[in-house]
Formats: structure tokens, C-alpha cells, sequence
């Protein structure tokens, strides 16, 4: 199957969406975007970097792509309209891998109604999947890092450490907790929270795909702030706790450094009442860094998740 | 150097526009699109594949990255406001490459007011470059593939062949044509051109990536119609007349089949006054298919440019 024949058959699997004017198949699409604004980010997820072929579908890598990029857009305030996808990969690639895929990417996208409208597909050695994902901030002022005050409280919507310590089960090879692994091929971030936080007023934003400390510090140094993390304030979590049982460290070691479950966190002002899933973690004071009370990292293996 | 500093030497390097309401270091970019649509493709080059380190400076690999997206968008009838770039590369990369890189996407996005505002840096065996490029319809239609009218003209505007007579010269060994590898190496399509011909009621357009006959191919099958292109209509190329004596075919061999140069090929109806730079090749009739007039390609070879 060449090129194109390959094309058709992903293309053919794409859903479309109100916003789409022109979908795949021209030289580009054309989306709505009614605000006057797009939010637009990029990621690259590399074979044996970032997925092994061993451990994810192309399902996989497909929803853990559109996820990773749609997350980027919630962090703005924004809700993902629309991916664009570059898959380069070897010639002897299996069809099924490329359209699963593209079933993945689809299936990402819809929890937050987006669609695939475009894409290019070229020859490698490696498989390296592109995902562009463009944003709508319905008339929203975007969130960005730099916001925070000194007083705002620190929050986070969505789950903290399973992606990690779900990596680290399938490196260890013994018997993995399945909602772990999970967590890590198939990540599944608050998208709805957001811009449900930015219609709250929070006054800075990140996804947390480096580490919830390693992105507080993105956070801080662009606010030019201090940030405090209260680990008191974060529920015993038993799925971590049944898995560090097996693969070492504390469940908080995850919580604080695990990356890529794209959870949200925020700072939002004094007084703001908080929604189900949104979780206070801490507090802004003037000065830089991050600082967390009550924890200390168990001594050695967790600069890998920073 | 890690992957925070090696971004910071890129992004220092980039400019900035109107359009950007922020730029590169945020979760996401913020672009306006005070059209209320936004034109969107997305490219990928791979290293060996599509550029080669001894032939192409990271530079040069820019420029082409950024002018094969940016002539997308022309053919659609917009102009360029925004790239963002995802970079795979090997961890002992040079930084000055990635330097390089920034420098070309910047300069080449700069012929039309675009500017790089995100991107992704991943560790990968080969180098990876895969750009988004953002388009601004400034209130056109957008011109897709689709409208071509049997009357209709067949017209070109920018240069056919040059890149790949460039590419046989880089392979032949031989002493090369510095302008024909320049055109292979750093494409210049003629970008104003795309929303020149859109106000001129183009019916459809696309831009010549994978060589004139097989590109009109698409057109045609995509507007349910068929293209004559005569011969006759395209003046001696006195370089490709002097680049064939060394690489072998017919200068025409390459005008036809030759990609890469990024040239845009529209319909229009006919009694539309061409400008400058514009050359009529061919009509539009009833039927499916190209034909060429008053050509046969030379007997081997020239597949590999279809």
C-alpha cells in the first residue's frame, strides 16, 4: 500500500466537527475560530523514548499523543478543537498500526469534541508521532505560568504519580497494578478543569507532564514567586501505596516527581471556592522556588521523573 | 547543555509579531486569527530521507521546513502568521544545528510576516523536524483542490524542475549548478501569489510538492475533471537546457515531474487579465486525468520524481 493509499485509510476512520471548514486531503484545513484567538501547541513522542512497541498499541501511543497536546490546551484555559498529526515511520509498518493510531487519536480528541483535520506521513527508521493541537478560549483571557500572587492557593485537578509508577511496574517485570499501567500508556487529563479554573479566576496554569515539583517550578519561576507544597494536604493514595510495596520509593516520591499524567495545576486567589476534583496543595508567598513540607525524597532513583 | 537550556538558545533567536499574544515557553502559544478561521497543515522531514547532513546545514533544512508549509498555506490563499516546530534529534547534536534550524524556520517565516511561536525538543536517533504552519485568509474563501471548471485555465506561478534537476546534480557528484542545488536545498515559492490568484478568482489551487503532473493529478481527480497541459506554453530553461548535458533527460523531464520546488499551480476562469509572474500551461476540459501536449518523458528514471 503506498502513500496515499495508506492516507485514505486513516483519513477514512477521522470524525469531523461544527468547527471543521476543510478536513484532511487538501494542502491545508481550514477550523473556526470564533474567538479570534487559537491556542496552538506541539509534541513529539519518539519510539523507545517516549512509548515502547512492546507496551503500547498504536491505540496507545495515539490517545497518550492527542492527550499530551489537548492537556497543553486545557493549561491555557482552552478547550482542543482540532490535532494535526506527522507520523514518520518505517515502510514495513503495519497498516493496523497506523490507522489504530489514528482510532486513538479520534477517540482522545472526542472526549473533548476536537477532531484530526490534517497530517503528513513520511519514511524512518523510528516511529516519531507529531501531534499539533489547536485550542478555543471562548472568550477567555488565556492563562499562562506567569500570573501567580503571592497569597493565591496552589490546586491541582486530575491524578499525580500513576503514570510514573505505572512506567515503573512494566520496567520491573513483575506483576503490574493494571490502573497504573494504564495511567501511563493512556493518560487521562482533566481537560474540562482548565478552563473551569480559568472561569475561577486561577492566575496561573501548567500541565504537569515534567513533575508536579519540576512544573511548580516552571510555574514559580515564570511568576516570579515562591511556591510552598503542604504534603499533608494529599490523601493517601492505596493504589500507590500497593505498588511502592513492589517497586520501592513513597507513594508521595511519585505524587511530587512522577510526570506525564497531565494533571492541571493552578493557583487560584484566597476565597475561591473550590470544585470536586480540584484539590488544595499549597500556598504562593513571595521569594522563588519550591519548597515542600512534610517530605523528603526516598534517597536515590528520582531525578529519572524530574 | 540540557534540553531547558538548548530551548532557551532557540527561543532567544526567534522574533516576535502582532499576531503572537504569546509566544514560546508557555504550556501553549496564543495567535490571532482576526479572520475567524485558521488555515493549518503540518509537514514532516526526516533526516536521509528528506535532507541530508553533508548536503543541507541545519540552516538550509529550516528555511525548506518552513517554505514547504508556508507554501501550503499560500495555496490555500492565506499568508503565513504562525510555525511551531517539533525537533527529534540525537542528544549529541550540535547546538549550533539546532541553532541553525531556528535561524532558517525564523528567516524563511519572515518572507511572509510569520513568525515561530512554539515547539517541541525529543531525543531520537535521526533528526526529526516536523512544522505546523498557521495561515491568515484575510476574508477569502479558501481555495481547495476541488473547484477546477471544465474552461477553466491551467496557470503556474514560480519556478518547476529546478529542485530536482538540483537533487540529480547533488547525486551525480559531478560540479554542480550552484542555483538549481540552491533551489533544492532553500525553496523560494512565490508566496504572495497564493492569495494574489485567490482575489483573482482562482477555482482551485495547490502547491507543487510532489512534481507538477502528479500534483495537477490530484487537482483533477479532486475537481472531477480533466487538465491538458501544453508543452509549448513553457519557455526554454537555459539552466535545466545547460543541467541536462550533465544529469541526462529533457529539461521538460523535470518541469513536469520534478517536487520540491514548491511552486503554486491554480485554475481560473478564462478572461482573467495573469500578472506578472503568472504563466498560463495548460486548460481545464470534461473528462479525468492529465495529458501533456507535445511531450513524452525521456525512457528511465523519472519515477522517482512522481
Amino acid at each position: 500500500m503506498g502513500e496515499f493509499g495508506l492516507i485514505d485509510r486513516v483519513v477514512e476512520r477521522l470524525g469531523t466537527s461544527p468547527s471543521v471548514l476543510l478536513g484532511p486531503g487538501d494542502d491545508a484545513a481550514v477550523v473556526l475560530v470564533p474567538d479570534g484567538r487559537v491556542v496552538v501547541t506541539t509534541d513529539v513522542l519518539v519510539e523507545d523514548v517516549h512509548f515502547r512497541l512492546d507496551w503500547s498499541t498504536g491505540y496507545d501511543v495515539g490517545r497518550k499523543a492527542a492527550a499530551a497536546n489537548l492537556a497543553d490546551v486545557a493549561a491555557m484555559g482552552a478547550t482542543g478543537t482540532a490535532l494535526l498529526v506527522g507520523l514518520a515511520a518505517p515502510p514495513d509498518l503495519p497498516v493496523s498500526w497506523a490507522t489504530d493510531l489514528a482510532d486513538g487519536l479520534r477517540d482522545e480528541a472526542a472526549r473533548v469534541g476536537a477532531v484530526v483535520v490534517g497530517g503528513d506521513m513520511v519514511t524512518s527508521e523510528r516511529i516519531v508521532v507529531s501531534v499539533t493541537a489547536l485550542g478555543d478560549l471562548g472568550g477567555r483571557a488565556p492563562v499562562t505560568r506567569a500570573g501567580a500572587q503571592p497569597g493565591d492557593r496552589v490546586v491541582v485537578a486530575g491524578r499525580l504519580g500513576w503514570s510514573a509508577a505505572g512506567l515503573r511496574m512494566l520496567e520491573h517485570g513483575g506483576l503490574p497494578i493494571e490502573a497504573l499501567v494504564e495511567a501511563h500508556l493512556r493518560p487521562t487529563p482533566p481537560y474540562e478543569m482548565g478552563p473551569l479554573l480559568a472561569d475561577l479566576g486561577a492566575t496561573a496554569m501548567c500541565d504537569v507532564s515534567d513533575g508536579l515539583l519540576a512544573d511548580l517550578g516552571h510555574l514559580a519561576r515564570a511568576s516570579g514567586v515562591h511556591v510552598d507544597v503542604e504534603s499533608r494536604r494529599f490523601e493517601r493514595d492505596a493504589l500507590l501505596g500497593k505498588a511502592v510495596r513492589v517497586i520501592g520509593g513513597h507513594p508521595l516520591d511519585y505524587v511530587m516527581t512522577g510526570g506525564e499524567d497531565h494533571a492541571l495545576v493552578a493557583t487560584v486567589p484566597p476565597g475561591v471556592v473550590l470544585p470536586d476534583g480540584v484539590l488544595r496543595i499549597g500556598l504562593v508567598r513571595a521569594g522563588t522556588g519550591v519548597r515542600v513540607i512534610g517530605w523528603k525524597p526516598t534517597a536515590q532513583g528520582f531525578e529519572h521523573f524530574t
